[in-house]
């Protein structure tokens, strides 16, 4: 069974009335619910030793996902290097919604991961792009969600290895809502729809496409990344 | 001076009212209007012997546009075979609009290239997504458009090398409206943006893109592409 | 179980001694016991009605292999274009060695795939440049082979989307041998070592990369690819 | 004229005499002297303050050189911060060598940007795969580099864009040595070739790389990269 680490800085909800309302035991614990039935879950949280990353989880993750928003640069610098570290060696990576300004994703990106907002409750709707890749299985043609943050382009990454999902927004913008990238051995997938008010974890397409991209995103074996001198 | 040769189907024009009383002399001519300052400017169409495109005229081409729609079949295919082999040594291939289902293109993509559609009359925003890139050289963030054709994803190409522009249109759809493939040595940009009865190209953004986009697709000197075999 | 369609051009083995001293039944059915253990195997040749390739024999195929190399023009065009229809409905596709001049490899491409040989029974050596990716699983660093055809750079296909192996060999050469594709929902792997008379596929890597292929060309479920007109 | 900037450690050529012989005057006064004909050439170098790399400096330049080895470390993040925020901006950057290592490099890319190596002095020979590139304007199909370090796959760096560059070295090894990349709105191009010992940049196919390579990755105008809160 793949291994789930499901991280989440856990502040909007112990802060925030609107947050609790929605997701009263955090969103990591939404997203465990989601998971927990077809793989090994388990939580780690800003305020915890270590962000709850310690060797040992992170050794024993195949796949983490990622979701953060008003306190990114209270993560430590160690922990980020533990973390990049592992993804390269092969552990999967799913970053979620506001998580694109974390210092993981920024520093994996090598870019700003900048891009534009308006928290305007409109309607999305994420069109699949890429009907033949894994993360799209057993999809419609396109997801609805009827409020939604908006994220609009530019989006400053670097150009996806492959764009599974394009956002179109009622007010007028687009996104490049589902991103693959590969570091080294890891695969990761940015996936922009989430909210601390909005249920968006609660709508089963999403929840689908949360699965089937820790499918995607789990480790392969792999062949061995020797560096260094050569005799 | 780049020398550009610009192929029309021209047959909406000859044969559709409203098609003429927009491009009276033709869309290869409200496209030769635009260049003709910077450029060394020829036209071809469909009805000419060779469909225009002897073997004379397309050594002597840097960079050929295409547009076609209604007559995609009657284009011979010694003249697509000419074309092909033409890119792959380093000539730019602009596709525009209903092009995406030209012989050429679907030869070069090597896909069905089929998308969705719908002609209603509907507002376009063409969104800069690659704002680095040099066809988006002195462009604003997005580019409005308020009448034109729906053209919606899925679309069946490869995964463009760079994606320039994505569309929001008014009805709800996203189109990867601004795609650059390297074929050989040959740069392919297709544009989404065009009509035979909305004067799509009398916009000044949209003739800025065709013009950088010439600039973009130029053939550059390359090293030798020797082939066969070796000593 | 994944079906696999073994295709092989199979006139070297009937034609020529030396090709019937290594692979006496054939290519295809060298392939086919390399893999029957794990899948369900069918063979198809050139000679046979429709090429071996009816529709009905497509249609339950998920992984198709192409050895071709002397006939490549007796391939009838209509078959190509069923084959081309199936892998952009998701069919993978593995192509072998003097494949990259087959029809269906060059209809995909859009390319001319040419490249540089010399038939010189030196030595190569496959180097894994991408390790986490799946057909790289189990391998060591790199894969030697003490005999081969040589093939040398520049290979006029598309830049892959991933490059897992890249060839040194003796005589001075470097050749992107193994180059990961998708066209529309189908995988595409070329995979340069074969031979007619060199018993390459009889090296265990070699088989072993052969697997982990068809694992990975194997099709996902994806979403619809609907297209037309949308009311 | 394209404003280059030349930065080099500069500590080679000032502690050992084999590196000092071969560039008494430092390897960026060795690759000023490439480019100062049509180009307008500065240097800076790690012991300067802020390394030669104020605000000024990296404003008014296009194309950052970066030549480094045994001091990575020294590197101040700051410094580092500025270069990718630089090139993020537009700047073009040009990574030679065992630059691969440094700060900036790997800042950029998110990965170790490890590989192997063997300090030999075996034959390189440095295949275009990529002829249609502009990198590649004017080159032979190979370059020949008779006495070389090794650097051998695996090269831990997001694939490349575009790879230029293969290289065949004589002791058995290939390695990806011509990688072009763009973050943000620079273009960024890794370069393998260089030494403190060996005088490859006195090779006259090398220069014309250096030269091609600045004209590639100079800024173009591009659009607005405008972010945060839209209305």
């Amino acid at each position: 069974m793949v291994a789930v680490t499901i991280w989440n800085e856990f502040r909007h909800e112990q802060e925030d009335e609107d947050a609790a309302a929605v997701y009263p035991d955090g969103i990591h614990e939404a997203l465990a619910g989601v998971l927990e039935d077809d793989h090994e879950v388990r939580t780690a949280t800003l305020d915890e030793p270590e962000h709850g990353l310690t060797e040992d989880v992170l050794e024993s993750t195949d796949v983490l996902f990622w979701w953060g928003h008003i306190a990114h640069d209270e993560v430590d610098d160690e922990i980020v290097d533990r973390v990049q570290e592992r993804v390269l060696e092969g552990m999967g990576l799913i970053v979620l919604h506001s998580g694109h300004f974390s210092k993981v994703f920024k520093r994996l990106m090598g870019t700003t991961c900048n891009l534009q907002w308006r928290e305007d409750g409109g309607q999305e709707r994420l069109w699949v792009v890429d009907p033949g890749h894994p993360i799209a299985d057993g999809l419609e043609e396109s997801i609805e969600l009827p409020t939604t943050e908006m994220y609009g382009e530019p989006f400053d990454v670097p150009e996806p290895d492959r764009l599974v999902f394009t956002s179109w927004f009622e007010g007028g913008e687009v996104f490049r809502s589902g991103c693959c990238y590969r570091r080294g051995n890891g695969r990761i997938f940015y996936f922009r729809p989430g909210h601390e008010t909005y249920p968006i974890y609660e709508d089963e397409e999403i929840q689908r496409v949360l699965r089937n991209a820790v499918d995607w995103a789990s480790p392969t074996a792999g062949s061995p990344r020797t560096f260094g001198e050569r005799e």
